[in-house]
């Protein structure tokens, strides 16, 4: 029997490359819009087996058992839309990618490379070392206090553990690594309090939205820096604001409150202008988007439609 | 007895602040100029019994034990005009800066980050997940081989192994490493054809002089990076020029061929204008400059004026 897999919506069209080579057996697969408004598209959806995408609310996928999410974060997917006996799984794989958007914007705080070399050019030699004025210190020796245990924060810890800084995680659930200090999810002013950089990968749910609040962040110290990479609101925006705007915090934020419709338009990520900050690093939603990643979620995708097909357990499975 | 300690030089009186707190018995501190023609400056070279200092060639130098180098790099000491029976040592403790630099210039490449954040300042956002314009590539599917096996080599193996990256080492000695492929320093071409990052890390001396020329150079693959944090010449001039200048490889150069006299005169590094090439991040020997490399080092020449006082074997002898 033929597996009918639909990609639906133009991120989610961005695995497909390169799947058909890692099924196992016969499939069809059909690329649909994000509106699903295209000729023969409502009917794709409708037959589909499998849909593969990153946001679903409108009715219209009747007969599939698999609903897989070529990412992690499924806060866009209606699963209560989705017919009952349709499995929903997300995927992974983009956690070596945020791990290295992480290191980067930390280290470039210490290293100011870009400012070496363009003096160097003019043959200004400042940065030499044994001179006063090009001393810099080392993220080696600071400390990050990871929110989170999951795929990010695990690739987070590792990297800054081969650097030597000091690594504390707030987890919901006991993690039994001994080279780091642990912290309850309900105790982060506490951690916060330790830290010279406080890095959220934390998901949006119900549980987490708000949780780095007003009083987490004033937990911190003066100078130290808060990063998400996470979810936007899990920092609440008003105290992201409150913290920033008159430069008592640093900021690396790339998740953010608000997102334009369409990858095209201009618009800025939050009704305050952090645009404006000198002392907050923003970038739009880019940690996790490498090469790398969609090498790794494509394996995922095939290998859940794979088990599918076999009558295997899935990965992943959110329900 | 009280130990006369001189630091000869600016360089070397960087890593006087916090040394009397760390030294046992009774001292003496002095700190002279580089050319030692100030009055009195002469005598206290005479006179003294360890000399902390960077550089030597003038004789004056009569009673001292110990010439402690607060550096790795020796080749400015004229050990042939210290008195016979003065030891000589360095020190180390800027590999983790050095690695630092190393994996900021090699992450920095991949993570277009100050570019990212000035199009979201403008309301771009053309870095956003999912779309074709953003998508970068990641440090750690990349290969780096590591020419040296000392202090650096191995802070800077460890965190790349931390990202994933493959790791190649060309050393003279087996290190025994399976994490990592051996090459013998006599192979480095052999090694150069099979690595995206070529990373100097030797310092000079007769036998590594020139030792990455132009064979090495041309093994490697089209659009490799060749990085030198070792000592420039052991990369030879003509040779990296003659690789670099129509972009055939990329480069990051913080060790070089031509240095000011001071750190306040304007210089190019080369004889060759490098600093004319876009293909090529030039830095004025600035890799292990750090707050954390002082304090290590401070703490090093503390340690060996303890064991000289005590007569216990002394630290990094080289001589």
């Amino acid at each position: 029997m033929t597996t009918k897999i639909v990609f639906y919506g133009a991120n989610a069209s961005t695995f497909q490359p390169g799947l058909a080579e890692q099924l196992d057996a016969p499939h069809q697969i059909t690329v649909i819009s994000d509106a699903a408004d295209q000729p023969g598209e409502a009917q794709a959806l409708a037959e589909a087996d499998v849909v593969v995408g990153v946001h679903y609310s409108v009715a219209g996928v009747q007969n599939a058992r698999l609903f897989q999410l070529p990412a992690a974060g499924y806060d866009k997917v209606d699963m209560d839309a989705l017919p009952e006996g349709c499995a929903v799984c997300n995927a992974f794989g983009h956690e070596n990618a945020i791990a290295e958007y992480v290191m980067t914007a930390l280290l470039s705080r210490h290293v100011p490379l870009a400012d070496a070399d363009a003096r160097l050019r003019r043959g200004d030699w400042l940065y030499w070392a044994g001179g006063p004025g090009g001393l810099r210190t080392e993220m080696g020796q600071q400390s990050i206090g990871i929110v989170g245990h999951g795929h990010i924060g695990k690739a987070v810890k590792e990297r800054a553990l081969a650097f030597g800084m000091t690594v504390h995680v707030a987890n919901r659930s006991r993690i039994g690594d001994p080279r780091v200090t642990q912290h309850g999810l309900d105790a982060l002013a506490e951690m916060a309090g330790q830290v010279d950089v406080l890095l959220n990968t934390l998901p949006l749910a119900d549980t987490t939205e708000g949780l780095i609040d007003a009083a987490v962040l004033a937990a911190m110290a003066d100078g130290a820096l808060v990063m998400n990479v996470g979810r936007g609101p899990v920092i609440c925006e008003d105290a992201l604001w409150g913290a920033l705007k008159d430069g008592r915090l640093s900021g690396v934020i790339d998740t953010w409150y608000s997102y334009p419709a369409a990858q095209q338009d201009a618009a800025m990520p939050s009704k305050y202008p952090f645009h404006t900050l000198e002392n907050v690093t923003i970038t739009p939603h880019m940690s996790g988007w490498t090469t790398g990643t969609i090498a790794r979620r494509t394996q995922t995708v095939a290998e859940n439609i794979n088990r599918l097909v076999r009558g295997d357990a899935l990965l992943n499975r959110l329900r």
